[in-house]
């Protein structure tokens, strides 16, 4: 299934460059090591330049901005651009402040991204539809992907991916992930992982190492970051029932997991179909 | 007891703005989750009105100050005034450098807050009396709540709400809790809280949570935020103890009894009194 | 063995002030309460001066370097020099940006450390012989201490130690801890220890407190932290193998081990030898 994906990711622990906010952090750089990458995070912009150099992946998360950090973002990005060197977007609140889907424009505008993602809220933000605001990172319910409106979502996405011309990854109760050409459709995951901080943040930065050790495979890389961290999550939250656990042990659970998945856990757990 | 309370809180997953500082960050967002709350952070000067307007409460945490900080702080508890959203100071380090006493007299001066929250060191420097410098963030052995000087304390701590017209939250070995008419004495906790970072800021962010959802009512929400951490220690002791564990299993044991505390485990947990 | 350097760590519960990284920065300040000492962390260059005149030691580490963070740790440590406070440097990257390296050299010019703690590879840049630049955070292989070339990595740190003098600590498979008269060559640890983020940085804020304590004996304090965590990780693994957990749980015990480790534990797991 994902086998070589994963195999490359293992073989290369490719060294992924976060210029991210300062309160999932050390989630993001946990569990890149967990999955088999390796974390550097750098923000000065006399150095962002040097450091995405170095990397195989540059991942960009706006949940807590600053002007002196944008403007590293744009230098790191248009350096990674220049290297080809896969830019990943986390727009974390897109719509909910002005200064948050500025910044996520102005990324997309100056900056090639080869995946975008975010909850339902976030990626309609920037597809500047109907987007009523996000209220702060969590999906907003009216914009949340059911069984219900299922085929409109994909439609949407797939339109989106193709007008940006990148991988737009939306993670929820179902997740998507399309190119515009393939896309995925992943039931894996749990509803306790709302009710820790920084899933969405662990994702992005996993799909840095995944498309960072398989740079001309992105979109298949980006859907298996997404099933594993979702398998994860299923199997947290068994055995945090399993031991009578609350939502700390919980991430514990789900980061220790990220370590242990391979190949095999994957086939048996691993749930997604394709549509072309 | 708390029952009205606690289910405001979670009938209405009340979105907390924090403008905190980066150590324990993660730990607030966490806990945040747990106890029933949304958190969102968010720093920059142009973007804290637009977010403190979609939330239900700001809480302003001086652990790591800088001065691009303060600024936010200020224009974010003046919008919160406007909005009628309750505002909590926790004036981490207060007395220990001038510019944290300074900027949390400051932050006293020009925002109106519902409830200030420290240890006795950070609250005495507030009140401006004795106070001989805090060290560090722990509280002053000297100035440590204890069965002797608790009556000379409560009434000091009433004085000061009066003087304040805020609710004043002292946490040590005893907590005490008082608007200036009602007072409550605690006896909940473990001393272990104090050999792990955080305690005190997560309570901080869940007397957000507690107030945003429990805005007719600061004083009993925040003695039960106040409570209700106070018992996840003492449950979290326990549970280390018994698996022969240490600190960072007792932490992750308290934020999951925050998680998991309901109404009867209050009712049968819960240590306190009132004075009027 | 560390019998004394231990009891003084438990006995003074030195205040670590710490101007480090946002990404490991909880782990430090958990780390510092675990061991038996205190954190503070303060970084604005209005407070470093005062807020490292009340404590027994000051850390810098330049994990996440900006040049307004850089201004307040020359300042903190021209003040820790005047008051005779052991200042210990972490060189996180140095190697791998110019920002770091130049600014690991501009700190070692305008204060004087009492130890440096860094992997092979940072501790090369800073000895700027044939350092290749380090690759992230993480030991580049070539340069990686093993039993083949450790009698020749020994004499280097031996004269840089004595060319820099101070405490050279550089922590790999084999740990080296060297005045340029005693060198420990210690060989507790494990691999996992690299499959989290933190340890290093946690290492460097223990040094921190243990030197506090133990101002008369930096090379024995230094060493003594060096096997504490070295031994935590040991028993870390052991633990998580046993319960057939992930990395996250190993992070949990190793903290959990810093909080439990005596004299007794010591003495049983301390695996080191010293050459004069």
């Amino acid at each position: 299934m994902f086998s070589k994906i994963i195999k490359n990711v293992k073989n290369n622990t490719p060294l992924v460059h976060n210029i991210t906010n300062y309160v999932t952090v050390n989630d993001c750089a946990n569990v890149l090591l967990a999955c088999g990458g390796s974390p550097i995070m750098a923000d000065d912009v006399e150095e962002v330049e040097e450091i995405v150099s170095i990397s195989s992946a540059l991942v960009l998360n706006i949940g807590t901005l600053n002007s002196r950090v944008i403007e590293s973002m744009i230098k790191a990005g248009k350096k990674a651009n220049e290297l080809n060197i896969p830019v990943i977007l986390d727009p974390v609140g897109a719509g909910a402040s002005k200064l948050r889907t500025d910044t996520a424009f102005r990324l997309l505008n100056e900056v090639k991204f080869a995946v975008v993602r975010g909850n339902m809220s976030e990626i309609k933000a920037l597809g500047n539809t109907d987007a009523k605001g996000a209220r702060g990172v969590d999906a907003d319910v009216a914009d949340s992907i059911n069984e219900e409106n299922l085929t409109e979502v994909i439609e949407y996405i797939k339109l989106l991916s193709e007008r940006m011309s990148l991988v737009v990854a939306v993670t929820g109760a179902i997740d998507i992930v399309s190119d515009g050409t393939k896309t995925y459709i992943i039931r894996n995951g749990h509803p306790m992982m709302g009710k820790i901080s920084g899933t969405g943040c662990m994702l992005s930065s996993t799909i840095g190492a995944y498309c960072g050790a398989n740079k001309d495979n992105i979109i298949d890389a980006t859907a298996a970051a997404v099933c594993i961290m979702g398998l994860s999550g299923e199997l947290a939250y068994e055995k945090m029932k399993k031991n009578d656990e609350g939502t700390s042990m919980f991430r514990s659970h789900l980061i220790d997991f990220m370590s242990k998945i391979d190949d095999e856990m994957l086939k048996e757990g691993a749930k997604f179909e394709t549509r072309q």
